[in-house]
């Protein structure tokens, strides 16, 4: 039986263990594993679709894995089965990932309707978050009912995630000087809400400050009071607000589904995916080109000293690329 | 004798005709104006990088063209020679350009010194604005001493011409409820400087309780004091702040030219600019592939639809494409 048949029912039973090897599958860069993977992504695909996709960014030591450790526990208790995806900066580099999720996350790590799995960032040309994508899909296969995609609040890739998922929520807390960092950023632009984390004993009194602060900020920034993004606050460690963030998600996308914008967004999401793909593959295919390197190496001194038109050597690159394509 | 080598010397003699002229060509899309820039460029590249190069960028109404109207006519006063290049982003889709900058800008574009033209951003695949760069080049070879590039504040296009000059100003106005519209947009991040204009009459008590406001969320951004964005205020129309909005950018270039940043930033911009063109022109290539259009509308659907992966239907795109080429 091939490989992916396998997994295939491994998933579709619902098998934590066969979801971790098929995403490691999916993950890896053996052309073996990827032709598994690309069968195996293909017949999962009908049963997709059906979770509730949720980012949640902000910057280290907002308390981003201790709000979704209480966040999940509350979910499941509510009977849902939940996925946290993970997304490392920091993995990309060492070529490993996250250690220590199980204890990042302790009370969701145990649970059986639960699955952590950190995400790592590889091949983030053109911001493009590895195969997250792809783990979320899986996830839905293996009757996953909502997906929590954990990311670092600090740059590009926010785009891309923003792009995966149904809501992005901002964390934030309050005294460190960052309350609108995300704002000078234009994270704030696709935000479905901004929580206020760590709510909780002599911070209370700065939060309600940032609170008020971010509200009035906000308030200039929106061209109608339907546009305002919610802002809300809770104590992760506390284990306050957090329901009041899950029923702000749910309205949200209750009212997206009831006039259709839930389906039009995924579609457009898909759409946006091929695309980006597209891009950044064909952009891979120029400058993974020996020749073109070769011709990039002879140009770009001349074209940081302003010897040459940096539009002309750009042309001079791109007919090498031409005329090698011409003679295979 | 060709005709580059007539547009040669009339744009070193500084002749303004000629200089319109060339730019037309520049801008013109028939390959033999095309072939004509290039030796042209080609030519004038070591005549130029000699100015000090202005973006001023801000929501149309703010005032954009009263203040380089002022700014221009005091700095022709202290002897500089000014070109104005204003990017028009309605000009491509009506095919044409800004109508009446000449009234517009009414003092300066009656000065012999002065130097007013709209720059059409077609092809804005990415973000590039048309030719501007080039257009600065020959703005440049035909000794203008400071280059303004006026821009609407109104998107991705900010990035791109930040990344092609030395200053980068915000022009905002109090009042309209705009006040940190550039904030969220992210385009403080790219900012040098925000003047509040239409600090005049009814609109003094607005400004000052504008300025005020944004130092505030202004000092909550930034990491160090040294980083925070100076904010200034005018009146272009009573031709008040002028002399300080000049002052902080000569401040700015002086500093930048002591620690060498200067030089390095245009090296800098120089290999984005190459960059950003190879990558705009090899996404060209796939998809003006008559093959490659025919594949994107047979998946397109299916990928809508979630019936096939959008990962999947890349790769089928990109086979079309190296197929393609192998073939010729």
């Amino acid at each position: 039986m091939p490989v992916e048949t396998n997994l295939l029912s491994g998933i579709l039973k619902g098998d934590r263990t066969v979801l971790s090897r098929a995403i490691t599958c999916v993950e890896s860069s053996s052309p073996a594993d990827q032709a598994t993977s690309e069968k195996l992504l293909n017949n999962i695909l009908p049963q997709t679709g059906q979770s509730i996709r949720i980012a949640i960014t902000g910057t280290p030591g907002a308390g981003k894995s201790t709000l979704i450790d209480k966040l999940g526990v509350y979910l499941i208790n509510k009977g849902y089965r939940i996925a946290v995806l993970a997304i490392d900066p920091s993995s990309a580099k060492s070529g490993g990932s996250i250690l220590g999720d199980k204890t990042r996350m302790e009370n969701l790590s145990r649970m059986d309707n639960a699955f952590i799995r950190p995400s790592p960032s590889l091949g983030m040309a053109g911001g493009v978050a590895g195969k997250t994508r792809e783990v979320i899909l899986l996830c839905e296969a293996a009757g996953f009912d909502i997906i929590i995609v954990e990311t670092m609040g600090v740059g590009q890739g926010e785009l891309a995630v923003h792009n995966m998922v149904d809501f992005f929520l901002l964390l934030q807390i309050a005294g460190g000087g960052d309350e609108l960092q995300g704002m000078k950023k234009g994270i704030v632009e696709l935000a479905d809400a901004i929580v206020f984390n760590k709510a909780d004993g002599d911070n209370i009194k700065n939060t309600e400050a940032a609170l008020k602060q971010i509200k009035m900020a906000l308030h200039y920034l929106s061209t109608s009071r339907a546009n305002e993004v919610p802002v809300l606050k809770c104590s992760a460690l506390e284990n306050k607000g957090v329901e009041q963030i899950w029923e702000r998600i749910k309205k949200h996308i209750d009212n997206q589904k009831a006039d259709k914008e839930f389906d039009k967004k995924r579609a457009r999401q898909n759409r946006e995916w091929m695309m980006n793909l597209l891009k950044n593959q064909i952009i891979d295919l120029l400058f993974s080109d020996k020749e073109v390197e070769k011709k990039i190496n002879t140009l770009e001194q001349s074209v940081l000293e302003n010897k040459i038109l940096p539009a002309h050597a750009a042309k001079e690159i791109i007919t090498v690329f031409k005329e090698r394509k011409n003679k295979r």
